[in-house]
């Protein structure tokens, strides 16, 4: 729709007042339906709107309220405005019509033949961290480069654009080293045990974490249950110049906005995007500042990454376009067919990881040589061991209890170390039958542990003792679910009750 | 996303209530935050749920608010879930999870190089019409339509789908003849014409017209100013079957559901796909039971179809899908380079139409001219006239008063004929200096009209003195805006007074 830049000229000042609405992802100013604003007509509901302060500006939509709701003269803010804006309670704000987003031309054209340019990525990502597209516009611009895959100099332009459009780090010296582990295996945390080992090494490794979004825990919520995790830009930096590494959550230091406003609106539409994921991943890595990254790529039947075949592309991607931009890559094509370690849920992943780096006898065998082996490649990657050496020094480093040492600094470092609490209402889940593990359906034990309240309750989740494999007797437990509430526990067991085959149990010949 | 259909099998029960929140196009549950469904976990903010009464269910989103705006054992309703729901104050509704639509895998196939099959194109646009999908979901599917165009086949299916998800309308005789203009040019109004000329004639004109949506205004929006178009499929049905023809709003007689959605998302997007408008065009043909269709394609540099070859490629579309399904169509490429008629607003409008059906002196020659070349086309479209004899016919319909008598007959029982009541404020923008008129900027004048107050305001808008080609002398009349506030109309003047140039004046060598 062309329309004229005069159209958006106009606008009015009103007082800001939190409404107390928390309206989900979409940014919400309310206004008097029969208010002077109102009246003009050019504020129709649903229409989008740019709401300022003197020091920041918002896109948002327009719903339309009864005057005892917000009086004349003011308007109102939904929790995201209010938060994005960072208004205070009657603070004068300024709102005009929001223009159109120009780069959208740009959408348009790749939906109709045209390359993605280096052009062409800056200015669409750079108005989509501005918040000037909505989400019909997200989905079309997704869309468009899901139907025709991004070439390779498209997916650099891409990588590139979501990079300019946040915050960059930098830091003295080289090598800056990174893990990233693409698609989540249910309890895989093996983070909280690579960044120390690699920090007490002596290299510099500034990890971000993501936040659960459809699982029961990401990397930052099991880190939360041991230590701050919402550091800002400074104080990230400040703990890395001290220890060496942090696990921080990413969300909090804004280092590639657009991939987050992207990821809400790709995620829904489950297009699974190989350019879309790698220019995801190597943004944040590039805005970390990192110059030397691991990815790890588990394979299985309900990981992301289905098939040896689609890892091998992949691959070749992310080196492409890791190359591009001088950065050192090494992928790992790994097991990614059943849950890693024991605990699902963010309090009992970082028991695991807490035993493993305690050197506990029963800690899990599994988390342990998956994290040493992955701390090897990255030790190899950043120069602190030579080639073959790596899980060696990893295994001494961790054996010493140097690690140990290091994640606690890092803790003390984040804003002090705390001990994890495990929900107090429990039940067991038993074989109906003796024989051994078949299979385990990921997916379903992920839901049972998000029934038990996970992530939201830190302490939620599933104790997983059955792995592929093990040989269980009838009645022997399988797996243990835990719970903050009698309620949230009780729809876990009826869910799992009415689901015995989550894990596949074969009798013996 | 997969997921369990257990986990969209528990509901709640709780009191409608409607909160008098206008969200625009997004149908909202407001529920209680702390209250005791927000407690499950199960509903957080953005979360899309389906809400029903005993007789209808809607799909809605999730906005949490403040207790003292909605009581726990309540929620809240947005006027357009209220409208939609049909529900009365205190009503128990049900809430549940609205589970992701099935249908959304067809369209992730057409986006990765499947064609749109017959079963896809009726799941999609069923699961549409039912509102199962999020607005994201419909971008990605406009979006997937656009960058491969729909084939021929794909347009029939998704014309098919379009007429099946909603009502479609039979009558006793045949022809049942229809018009349709693609892409308003400011004025159009020649279907207030035509429906009256050819219904006096004896045939069968059940028309159904759209309010404006971006526009200055639309022909239900210029009919209700003489009668009103808020007639249901059943009071339609009655008016036509006693006057043979009727103009009523298509808004109310649901004949394509799911076009009216597919065009509140297509529209901001921009993408002018020519299988979209012309499955768009005739499902609504097709659901109104008609069998005979003219299509006027104006075309014009600031006309929707802008060159002769694009015509004649929609040209071949229509014929090719209309034949398909046993439509017998005629198109007709007509200019498209300025307004047509005198008034830009609904009531300046209608006042065109009507001085033309009284056969007053000075009523807008090139309105009337056009009017009875497209009625002259449907009387031999529906068999009244022989080849080429079509426009006598029509102007003699009008001009012996049929066209006038009939015309007052259907306003008569759609409800009773009023009379258009023109802005009383006023202002004439006159001409800086001599010349003659070499070009009209059509999107400019109508944002004047639109300033002015139309279509909101019904008497607000533009009358148009100088066609292109008029020689018009130094401080004569261009154009006159009306207004129904000092205040709409000052903002207009304004506005032309910084366009000069919307009338193009050469001087005269």
């Amino acid at each position: 729709m062309k329309d004229d830049a005069q159209a958006f000229a106009s606008s009015f000042v009103a007082g800001a007042r939190r409404l107390g609405i928390d309206s989900g992802n979409a940014a919400v100013l309310y206004l008097a339906a029969g208010g002077g604003a109102c009246r003009t007509g050019r504020y129709p509901a649903g229409a989008r709107v740019r709401v300022s302060t003197a020091r920041r500006t918002v896109t948002a939509l327009v719903h339309l309220v009864r005057a005892d709701i917000v009086p004349d003269g003011e308007v109102g803010l939904s929790d995201l405005t209010w938060q994005r804006l960072g208004a205070s309670e009657g603070e004068p704000v300024r709102v005009r019509l929001a223009p159109p987003a120009r780069s959208f031309a740009f959408v348009r054209s790749r939906i109709f033949g045209a390359d993605l340019s280096v052009e062409a990525a800056n200015a669409i990502v750079g108005d989509i961290a501005a918040g000037l597209y909505s989400d019909i516009e997200i989905a079309a611009f997704i869309t468009a480069c899901a139907g025709r895959p991004l070439k390779v100099e498209e997916t650099f332009a891409l990588t590139g654009a979501m990079v300019q459009a946040g915050t960059r780090l930098e830091w003295p010296a080289a090598p800056v080293v990174d893990k990233h582990c693409v698609g989540g295996l249910p309890g895989n945390r093996t983070t909280l045990l690579i960044v120390p080992i690699v920090a007490a090494c002596g290299l510099t490794i500034p990890k971000t974490s993501s936040r659960s979004i459809t699982s029961p825990a990401g990397t930052a919520d099991a880190m939360e249950t041991l230590a701050p995790v919402d550091l800002d830009t400074e104080r990230m930096r400040r703990v890395v110049e001290q220890e060496g590494g942090c696990i921080v959550w990413g969300g909090a230091v804004n280092l590639s906005p657009a991939d987050d406003v992207l990821i809400r609106i790709s995620r829904p539409l489950d297009f699974d995007g190989e350019a879309a994921m790698v220019a995801s991943v190597l943004s944040k890595k590039l805005a970390a500042g990192s110059t030397h990254v691991l990815i790890d790529i588990p394979v299985g039947p309900s990981a992301k990454v289905r098939s040896q075949a689609a890892a091998e592309s992949l691959v070749r991607l992310f080196q492409a376009v890791g190359q591009a931009y001088g950065l050192t890559i090494r992928t790992v094509i790994s097991d990614g067919s059943q849950p890693v370690g024991r605990g699902i849920g963010p309090a009992l992943e970082a028991l695991d990881a807490l035993a493993v780096l305690r050197n506990e006898r029963d800690a899990p065998a599994d988390l342990r040589t998956r994290a040493l082996t992955l701390a090897g490649h990255v030790l190899e990657l950043g120069g602190k061991a030579a080639a073959g050496e790596g899980f060696a020094l990893a295994r001494a480093t961790l054996e010493s209890g140097a690690a140990l040492r290091k994640f606690e600094a890092i803790c003390a470092a984040q804003g002090g170390m705390r001990v994890p609490e495990v929900g107090a209402f429990r039940h067991d889940v038993l074989a109906r039958r003796a024989g051994y593990v078949a299979a385990i359906d990921n997916r379903r034990l992920a839901r049972v542990a998000k029934l038990a309240g996970a992530p939201k309750d830190a302490g939620a989740g599933v104790l997983f003792l059955a792995p592929v494999g093990r040989t269980v007797k009838a009645g022997g437990p399988l797996y243990t679910i835990h719970a903050a509430s009698a309620g949230t526990l009780s729809e876990a067991v009826a869910y799992a009750a009415t689901h015995p085959d989550i894990i596949a149990i074969v009798e013996d010949e």
